[in-house]
């Protein structure tokens, strides 16, 4: 029988698995900061009644440029958008890779700062562009001038912000943003993929768009819009990004039914978006309460709480996994991350810490 | 306002267009090669039934690795094949895409022989792996030892068969398939869009891969399965060729509503391959039609036609349109592609030729 490493793969993927958290059927999964509140009935069928009309066209390819949709989302996010300024696709990673494919590629850099989210030096890599690490600060803050100092040293093509940042929660003040923007010789993506969660008064770096044609602000629809199912992630930049992308990007890469979903879960904005304040609270709490037990918790803009420290981390995920509370091993060594879930949830990720604490720490 | 080229997109980027059909609004589309037969009310029921039954989880993400999808899919090809032989994406753009990833990439080369799909190079380029244009006979069939002493003179990481071909809708016969797997020195991958299509007898070449680790014989569910809109492709090859696709498919890139409605259409296949054999006879009588008037038609085992000459093959197309009849100006110069319809669509076709021809040629 054939192994992977008889098979003629490329070099820079031998030796590796593959990205993704344990999909375990447990309980309580507080590990890929989903939204824990599922669609209400009435959302639900009118899902169904918009695919029932869709699919009578299933035989046709969708609108390949799913200009209904980016009106939509151009719509929600304000900011004097419109549909050519706005690009969707199956998720923020396809939208991420065809960035990557448009403006970096071979012989090309994209640059981070790190810990941030996985999947950025990941998606680089698929896209044949080299990654370079940038540093957060003990805080998972960012220190403004030695992020342009680091890209005046390395020139990179692409430069990811992440904000508020996977997994450690924390926002970046936008005169951060800006000055990163003056000193970045080429695109500048601002990851907004938590942004919805931000604490009052966080301000979006779509403000910054009108000055900045090469800046990108990426969002999805799994987090705060409760629809990780759906798959749909979007960006808002200059039309002529969103033409770059189309030169890149599959063809009829978006479905019919993705797209007509989609549009039912804009539309239904006030429903979805209606549990956000409610897990702003809960992760707040949970800040307070990690911290009560003596953990260190990172101040979290996201729906998410990165929390430690931990001398053998595996060792905790392992006994609250036996608890019935699934959280993730991602970032900082000794540190673990909590989704925000449900009030029950919580309830029952505290008590499997407490427990967990009590037996091994 | 910033334009396309102020922007620092990748050098052979430059200058390009969008790929894609024109997608134009008139009553009779024959230019992409979609089944003409939508889904049957009792088929939409299920699909609306089904999804409303998967949205009540869309705050969650979906199977990352869409077992039950595979495993569906491995029982309709048959041939022995199981989950862990099938792997599915957005469209089989986006499974070749992932091929590429994997297995081509900077410093790598794709190999395939013109004219064909012209997505292949399209989507070589986009993974960064360089383009060996090789070539089809004048009847558009594929001369086996020619193929042969190109590939031994390129060596190429990657070779693309499209069987039966777009857009000549030429099928190969397995021993040309064999004769290439045995002088490639990587991965062979048949493209068999239009399987379904092809002319009883026409052997796939799924039968080949119990003795060929590196071959992939793709699929789609956008032709004869009459499921565009719903973008699902799919590959069948070994175990371990799945497993090297794991390393560079974007985490869970196969939405919940995607999985759940390509498992309606597979359940329902009986319906939606029903129109399989209508289609063939429409094919074949359009044949016959365009070769009856004079003109060249190419031998097609696929749901299109491929026919010409036109000295101005451009003034054709234009002129069938002002008739309300879209068909694809592609493949070699002097020829026109038209996808086969229903014979309501095809009697139309035909009108407007008889008229285009009496007025242009």
């Amino acid at each position: 029988m054939t192994s992977l490493s008889d098979l003629p793969i490329r070099d820079d993927l031998r030796g590796l698995t593959p990205y993704g958290a344990p999909q375990i059927d447990v309980p309580v999964r507080l590990n890929t900061n989903e939204n824990p509140y599922g669609p209400s009935a009435e959302l639900v069928a009118d899902l169904a009644s918009a695919v029932a009309s869709a699919a009578a066209d299933l035989n046709r390819y969708p609108d390949r440029d799913a200009v209904a949709l980016r009106t939509d989302l151009a719509d929600y996010l304000g900011h004097g958008l419109t549909a050519d300024r706005v690009w969707a696709a199956n998720g923020s990673n396809e939208v991420l890779q065809q960035i990557l494919q448009a403006f970096g590629g071979p012989g090309r850099t994209a640059m981070g700062f790190e810990p941030s989210y996985s999947m950025h030096p990941i998606i680089a890599r698929g896209a044949s562009t080299e990654w370079i690490s940038g540093a957060r600060e003990e805080d998972f803050g960012l220190d403004a001038e030695k992020a342009v100092a680091a890209i005046e040293e390395h020139r990179p093509d692409v430069v990811f912000l992440t904000s508020p940042n996977n997994p450690t929660g924390t926002a970046l003040p936008l005169s951060a943003v800006a000055r990163v923007l003056r000193a970045a010789p080429g695109i500048v993506v601002v990851d907004e993929a938590y942004h919805e969660f931000a604490r009052s008064g966080t301000p979006s770096a779509l403000t910054l768009l009108p000055d900045h044609p090469r800046l990108i602000v990426t969002r999805t629809m799994s987090k705060a819009f409760a629809m990780a199912g759906t798959r749909v992630g979007y960006l808002a930049a200059a039309p002529a990004v969103v033409e770059a992308l189309l030169l890149v990007r599959l063809p009829y890469h978006l479905s019919t039914l993705t797209q007509a979903a989609a549009r039912v879960a804009v539309a239904h904005r006030a429903e979805l978006l209606g549990a956000v304040d409610r897990l702003r609270a809960e992760r707040d709490a949970t800040v307070d309460w990690l911290r009560g037990r003596g953990l260190e918790a990172a101040d979290s803009d996201a729906n998410f709480v990165l929390y430690g420290r931990f001398a053998d981390r595996r060792m905790v995920w392992e006994a609250l996994l036996a608890e019935g509370v699934l959280v993730r091993e991602v970032g900082p060594p000794e540190w673990l991350r909590v989704s925000v879930g449900t009030g029950e949830e919580m309830a029952a990720f505290r008590a499997a810490m407490r427990a967990v604490m009590e037996e091994l720490l």
